[in-house]
């Protein structure tokens, strides 16, 4: 049978991999697609990389325009990344009638709307596995293995270099600061964390975990975000005493107000399975109303990993395109004429638990202070923790975890604790999240 | 668009939950899958119970033969089980140009080639996510979210039953006598549980997985199994105080000299994660050579955890019953001009670690023996414990951990080791495997 021919755009680390693979597993990929998947060109601006890369039958060209415009490309794999150019070719490609296969998250995550309709107008498939938890299938699972569940909530690690960076800061006693050099040291971090540590990286990935989960259309503008840089060490220590950890969540919900979207550090019981993914590794925790709840777990980001997820999708846009356009997998794994617009609930009205440490004045009448204002607000106490004070100190740490509450509720009285003069400096508040109701 | 028409054979547990997730789940299923799916007509023994279940739109038959031939019917589900005739009718609805879903592992296993065959000439799809793992989407992402991958091996815990009494035995101190009889009384095992805890359901299983990993035939006659019914509770004990859990694993491993298809209790380092996968709870550990490590996790059996994966193939085979029949997926992962015939090592052959425990006379040099047996035979210790003795006994338990071996070198020494004067009874062996390297 005919060679599908792929035209490769960027051959950074994903690139790279995806090459070493496709070269690698060649039989064995071609064994399970039933025909070649051929690199047949390359384009990136480092032509002398991309020459050593490619093989005597591979095109090699500084221009992607060139790749995307060119009559013999069956699938155009876009790693360039970014929201600007990326876009102009995968627009291009698509208009060419080419199917994509993308690992650009930020893309999708902001203009994943305009490129399906795109795609869906000119009969043509995206694929983007690679785009989220890199080499675990999860849009897979969520897209077709789950198909017949209503989805209830998903909880995810989905961004490797902070789960580093906590698990550091929980195993040494490291400081936020020193977590983050040591993972910029092993690679792990680059240069400027701000996408990895402040939850943005986790929050585009969220939002397409959002909409093929819940079917609606992919609305990153609306997505709660709230990264780690902040998380002190003591709080991860009185976690841990509590029996709990702290992750960084990629949280989404469906409630009957609407569709919860929220990325934040969060306590999570330690005997969970998913409290125990350490390091840079990823894990999708989804529950589903007929399956319950299933996890997925493995590398979420590397050249490798990601060039696993990236290569099946070029087995699956193969094993497909002969089906007809409206028997495909759809985009967003509801058919277009079927999404809907639930709304997306903001932050203030999400319901969930809190872990409350409050630095107060060792004097009598403290707690009974503190607890009157929360009972008021209707927020009741779940557990304490009230810590001596140290050699010298006036001041002693309390830690409340509270039962569901709504976050209007327990940020209108923590404004009144904080006033209270027995309180000194700002209360930290972490949500938490049991992760096994509905 | 037309709907599809379903025909189900058999309402037993999971043809009930089928039932159920299809009726409650309809409209986002239709959402999904672009077409309804109507169980059109339902065949089982119990007309009684199958009409009760049944809409006014279902035909309701005792005679199953009559769904596998009727017209209208596009997708028979096969869900009787065994092996005799679920076998029929399956071959004939094939015959009769109709897709089939199914769940019955135990078939595939065993008649699994012939019946691929029979769908491979006749151009129609046999889907049967369910065979394995219940609700977890794992024959899926093994035949398409991982076919970048040269699959290294896979550990995998593949039955409930076994994992909860293992669990209760851990967690309660039980015997397995009783974790059993709990597990019968709270309906986790059958009257009759041979097939749970002699590892022959986690073998017919383990069959499927290594087929479409290493794109091998259905080998069932070649997997050793052993089950969990002889585990003593000290030795859960001890394996616990050396860092490590007893689970039942199915393990199937591509080696130079073959394939390992192997189903036994198996100690792991207690701090991996599936070593925390608890009660009936499924999960499967799979290597790659391009992704790593990625694990699946959820509900192995159960009503509607098994019918998801059930309804998921029934939307699968809706999607790609347009795709031209060389591009569907491969049954098997892999094309079926494509299979190998790589041999599967007989166990003798297979290399692990092992745990050993040893009743000794408390005497000076019965260490000395044993390790010099051990070490004649290029077997290396990599842990031991000796327990003091109890108060008034004269032997001593010695437990030893060893390095990687061929089992046909451990079985000789063990031989050798029993025959010492200084220890008393048989050698416990229980393999072990670290599950970190390749």
């Amino acid at each position: 049978m005919k060679p599908v021919n792929v035209g490769l755009l960027g051959i950074g680390t994903v690139g790279g991999g995806t090459f070493t693979v496709l070269r690698r597993n060649q039989e064995e990929i071609t064994r399970r697609a039933g025909r070649a998947i051929v690199l047949k060109m390359i384009a990136d601006k480092d032509l002398k990389k991309a020459r050593k890369l490619a093989g005597k039958n591979t095109i090699v060209t500084a221009d992607a325009m060139e790749v995307v415009n060119h009559p013999d490309i069956d699938i155009v794999v876009e790693l360039i990344g970014g929201t600007t150019v990326a876009k102009q070719f995968i627009l291009k490609a698509i208009k060419n009638g080419k199917h994509v296969v993308t690992a650009n998250k930020a893309l999708l995550a902001i203009h994943g709307n305009e490129i399906f309709a795109a795609a869906h107008k000119h009969g043509v498939m995206v694929a983007f596995e690679a785009a989220v938890a890199g080499g675990i299938p999860i849009i897979k699972a969520l897209r077709e293995g789950l198909t017949a569940n209503r989805v209830e909530w998903i909880a995810g690690i989905i961004n490797g270099t902070s789960n580093y960076i906590l698990s550091e800061m929980r195993n040494t006693g490291a400081s936020f600061a020193e977590a983050l050099r040591q993972a910029q040291a092993l690679g792990y971090a680059e240069a400027d964390p701000t996408f990895d540590i402040e939850g943005i990286d986790a929050a585009h990935k969220l939002t397409i975990l959002a909409a093929i989960s819940f079917g609606i259309p992919m609305q990153f503008d609306k997505v709660y975000t709230e990264g780690i840089s902040k998380l002190a060490r003591e709080d991860i220590r009185y976690a841990e005493e509590l029996g709990y950890r702290i992750k960084l969540l990629g949280i989404t919900k469906r409630t009957p107000k609407g569709i919860e979207l929220r990325v934040h550090p969060t306590l999570i019981p330690a005997r969970r399975l998913i409290a125990n993914v350490e390091g840079v590794m990823n894990a999708v925790l989804v529950k589903g109303d007929a399956v319950g709840a299933t996890m997925y777990y493995g590398a979420g980001a590397g050249a490798e990993p990601t060039a696993s997820a990236v290569v099946a999708d070029l087995v699956d846009v193969t094993r497909m395109h002969t089906a007809d356009r409206k028997h495909r997998v759809p985009h967003l794994a509801f058919q277009p004429d079927a999404l809907t617009n639930t709304p997306i609930l903001p932050m203030s009205e999400v319901q969930t638990s809190y872990y409350l440490r409050l630095r107060a004045f060792d004097k009598p009448g403290v707690l009974a202070d503190i607890t009157r204002i929360l009972a008021d607000s209707g927020i009741s106490i779940d557990a304490m923790l009230q810590k001596e004070p140290s050699e010298g100190e006036e001041q002693v740490d309390i830690i409340m975890l509270t039962h569901e509450t709504v976050e209007k509720h327990i940020n209108a009285a923590i404004r009144k604790i904080e006033k209270l003069s027995t309180i000194s400096g700002k209360v930290v508040r972490i949500r938490l999240e049991e992760l096994n109701r509905n």
